[in-house]
């Protein structure tokens, strides 16, 4: 929609800039904890990292720290479906590696949980669900009732699993390429976010297989390593921060996200869905 | 979510199939005209195919059928702009290529349309109107009060424009790569659907320049060619259908959207958003 002229000169354009009221203090960037970091590095020299969610799925949480720690990517795993505008998968396609002592797949379905937790929501009602909005430490809600889940939105990552009862052990995943699945919800464990390096998995090339499988075993994108950044050296460990979502500010930006301004728009929608309104996590600067 | 192995055990699973209500019958895929079918090939061999909606941007259209026969993106034209989870976008990254007599930037702004004229509507209020559903060729449409639009779902085709009140001319088009851009509706003209070969469009590299326009020309795709169908020999013109959407049987599809159904679903929805149940459209068969 944005020409290249105009993109050059929006790039140019950069005058003293005037705060705004969704602009957030320094406070409002909060630490992700290093074992709430998982990173991925494929083979062909890119990767991608994980913001994990414990207070969400934390059996499933709990199996993957434990694999990570087992180093269980490490060996014989890969990128191995990728599906248009649906979703990226890996672990083992093969599906016959042994997990490690401690992660089956027999624990309990993490698909919600009791709450409602939200800080804040959008305005306008979810399709899915009876609200949308945001958790204090900078996740997307969705709930009805007295439950909340994490919604499956684009770069979430979920558990992959066989047919119900399975519920998955999480050494298989995928995350989001896509136009948000939100069918998904409280079907699947969500448990995590890809909060850097998602353009390495959604610009892979698409499986030809059934559902997206990769038809031959060459195609798939090999997996070096997954570790936990509380696992690495402090040098090389990676730092996050989410966004606080209690404050004037964040709301101010919900506000930002439902109703788009002038010059470029002229027609504000007057609402958002929750997959278009992400909270925002980012490297730590510096 | 499936694992590998469940894929081939469901691939394989080829059971003589039970009717199903929302199964459509042999009248209800409904010839594309030729004249809305519009064919890009790229240099890397591959390329994707448009369906244009000329009762929806009857200007913009107009526009992009004589940018076609007079073969403007035969020449100097690419693939430009690739933006995670957002769009791809293709024309004269330079801007500076004229545009045929009869063409240009002026037209009206073609951003919604009076109506409605949705013959089916999901079940739930769409968060950025107050209703979406189908017209009776093939569309999906999303509407409040008495205007209606077709809506920024994956694969929908916009004109690229300037800052407002630009509308653009329909040189540079993109489409949607990511979640729904729904912000964008009635702030842009939309002019078609990706209905074959977004895969090609989807996994090229991110451009790492401004708003994911590639830093050099080197990285960009080249068009070879646009042609509309109905300017191909008949031998080699592709064909395409919309599923018809004024029966019953549609009508339970909507509704298969909406609640998704066990062995793998347990918990429906009991909603879906347009995105999520864009209407069928196929390359004819045989």
């Amino acid at each position: 929609m944005i020409t290249a002229l105009l993109a050059a000169a929006l790039a140019q354009a950069t005058p003293v800039p005037t705060p705004l009221p969704s602009d957030p203090v320094a406070a409002d960037w909060v630490a992700v904890p290093d074992d709430e970091i998982l990173v991925f590095t494929l083979a062909n020299g890119h990767g991608f990292t994980l913001r994990l969610a414990p207070g969400y799925a934390p059996a499933h949480v709990a199996n993957i720290r434990a694999l990570a720690r087992a180093r269980w990517w490490d060996t014989a795993t890969s990128v191995y479906r990728v599906q248009d505008n649906y979703v990226a998968q890996w672990g083992d396609a093969t599906e016959k590696k042994p997990l490690v002592p401690g992660v089956a797949d027999g624990i309990a379905a993490e698909y919600d949980m009791a709450g409602p937790t939200a800080v804040a929501r959008l305005a306008k009602r979810d399709p899915y669900a009876e609200w949308a909005g945001y958790s204090a430490d900078g996740w997307p809600l969705a709930g009805s009732g007295t439950r909340q889940w994490l919604p499956h939105c684009y770069s979430m990552v979920g558990v992959a699993r066989d047919l119900a009862p399975s519920v998955g052990s999480g050494a298989e995943l995928y995350t989001v390429i896509g136009h948000a699945p939100r069918a998904l919800d409280r079907n699947i464990a969500v448990v995590g976010r890809v909060v850097d390096g998602i353009e390495w998995l959604s610009s892979l090339p698409r499986g030809t297989g059934d559902l997206g499988f990769y038809a031959t075993p060459a195609e798939r994108s090999p997996i070096v390593s997954a570790r936990l950044a509380s696992d690495l050296p402090a040098a090389t460990r990676p730092h996050f921060q989410y966004r606080a979502t209690r404050n004037p500010r964040f709301t101010a930006w919900i506000a930002g996200r439902e109703n788009r301004t002038p010059p470029f728009f002229t027609v504000p929608a007057g609402g958002a869905d929750i997959c278009n309104a992400l909270p925002p996590v980012r490297r730590t600067p510096g």
